[in-house]
């Protein structure tokens, strides 16, 4: 594609194309999960970029938001803020479980989740399943402080697709994080509820399951029906959400649910020292937060409790 | 200005020009607040473009965020999800004090402030000082969901300035919300040092004060600055914070300040039924909400405690 620009105007003018990197700027593509908005960053240089088996990946290098990788048009993550999602989808449902020794991670190619998984004194065995191999191996490249999860021993890495995984991995697993993108593309079959009773039979009494849940700020309906998955094959359900500047709205939330109806997901079970927490490197989570993230506008409420 | 645009390619394509509105998009300002990211609105049409006697005003009607009030290029307010922000603002300090009978609203010429602090039962007068009279007047025309605050019996507004206004009222306030646009252009002064000064003399015994504050993921240095100049005036000051996806970083912060060192914001002091929210139409605030709007992240934590 060619596009001319002539501009007679004497003030410098930056345009920016939608689904399209120009003129030093990136703007997400629009879909329908975030119609009428749109968020741009300005780059300082394109790091690579390529179509694999499942999906188109670029890596930015961006003026002020770090390194950024971008599946299908969409950032999934950048150096500047992803350790609020990474260690909130990791620490809400690893310090709800008594015990979280085996975990399963279904996504999660940069390495962000094992990263933070990796840090609780808890969890012995940590497996992850993700489809793209060109994630992984681009984020060992260009993203080494979320790749460095998977340098961990406790970490064991298949590559392969999480919904025949858990088929073949029932009754193993106390808790299982899925690091999604969003429901369309590769992860579509993670929003579904045939998803939820997999997940269901691969855990273990008690388990836990955590799920990327959208924001109640782009599509609190869609929020809903995700619950009602879940709430099917789970006696204990809720949903907690962070701030995240690059994601759509600044804002994205996480499915929670649980086999054991006494569980209070807003109550952290394993507290933690500040020695410990700054040898854990912990940048967002704290007891606190954890209890917050659970605290809904009442809009919400009143929308997700409608049955 | 004359753009042309020469497209070959047979995809729809879009096109934004930072700083101005091109082709059905509105994009912010950038500037020195926030480089190096854009937020854009598709809109519907603008509804009226003026300069007046402080800044530029934009009113736009927007594809997916409903009615935009926009002040020299920065996005004031959507219809959307104003109510975040106005609530906040609102019921944080007024909730934290047992007995808000007469309260001082500065700048919040759209009225989402008078329209939230009317609201509370226990607030008898409130008096508004709004240093541009056309957004007032625009907020009426286009805004009348917001500026139906100002036809409560309990609203006296003042057009001048809060500056001045305050000097000429001291010891006659128990709350003082400052609902100011960003820290350059007309509200410049309300982020000064001397600020706090005049708010504190104009304050009762056991008065609170709660100014916009910017977000953390913004410039958390200026946060920091903005609670030490508080602080040398209260005795005890306070950050919270909210999700509001229409500012930057879809995320924005109060600095809450007291005379009274026992005050404990954290916890609301007055408590409403299902039925007395239902009434007073809140969307956003709950008693949980409340408390959880004052937990930060660990590293904001650290960061503002730091000496």
């Amino acid at each position: 594609m060619t596009v001319l620009l002539v501009d007679y105007c004497e003030i410098e003018c930056v345009f920016i194309m939608v689904d399209q990197i120009l003129n030093g700027w990136f703007s997400e593509i629009q879909n329908e999960l975030w119609p009428g908005q749109a968020f741009s960053l300005k780059l300082s240089r394109v790091l690579h970029e390529e179509k694999s088996k499942y999906q188109d990946i670029k890596v930015l290098d961006t003026a002020t938001y770090g390194t950024c990788l971008v599946l299908d048009g969409i950032i999934q993550c950048t150096t500047r803020d992803e350790f609020s999602y990474q260690e909130m989808i990791s620490f809400l449902p690893l310090n709800s479980h008594p015990a979280p020794k085996k975990v399963l991670i279904v996504g999660g190619g940069d390495g962000g989740v094992a990263r933070e998984v990796s840090k609780h004194p808890l969890v012995e065995e940590i497996h992850q399943v993700e489809i793209d191999e060109r994630v992984v191996e681009l984020s060992k490249e260009f993203l080494p402080n979320m790749a460095c999860g998977f340098k961990n021993p406790k970490v064991k890495l298949t590559i392969g697709d999480g919904f025949k995984y858990m088929k073949e991995h029932t009754n193993e697993f106390d808790v299982i994080i899925t690091d999604s993108s969003d429901p369309v593309g590769p992860a579509e079959s993670l929003f579904q509820e045939s998803y939820y009773e997999l997940m269901k039979n691969a855990l273990r009494p008690g388990g836990i399951v955590c799920s990327q849940g959208g924001s109640f700020w782009l599509n609190c309906a869609y929020v809903k029906k995700t619950m009602d998955g879940c709430k099917k094959h789970f006696t204990k359900v809720s949903y907690a959400h962070t701030s995240i500047p690059s994601y759509p709205c600044g804002h994205i939330g996480f499915v929670i649910g649980c086999l054991d109806s006494n569980t209070n997901f807003k109550t952290s079970l394993h507290n933690y020292s500040e020695a410990e927490l700054e040898n854990m490197k912990l940048k967002y989570y704290t007891r606190n937060i954890h209890s917050a993230a659970f605290s809904l506008p009442r809009w919400v409420e009143l929308f997700l409790s409608n049955e």
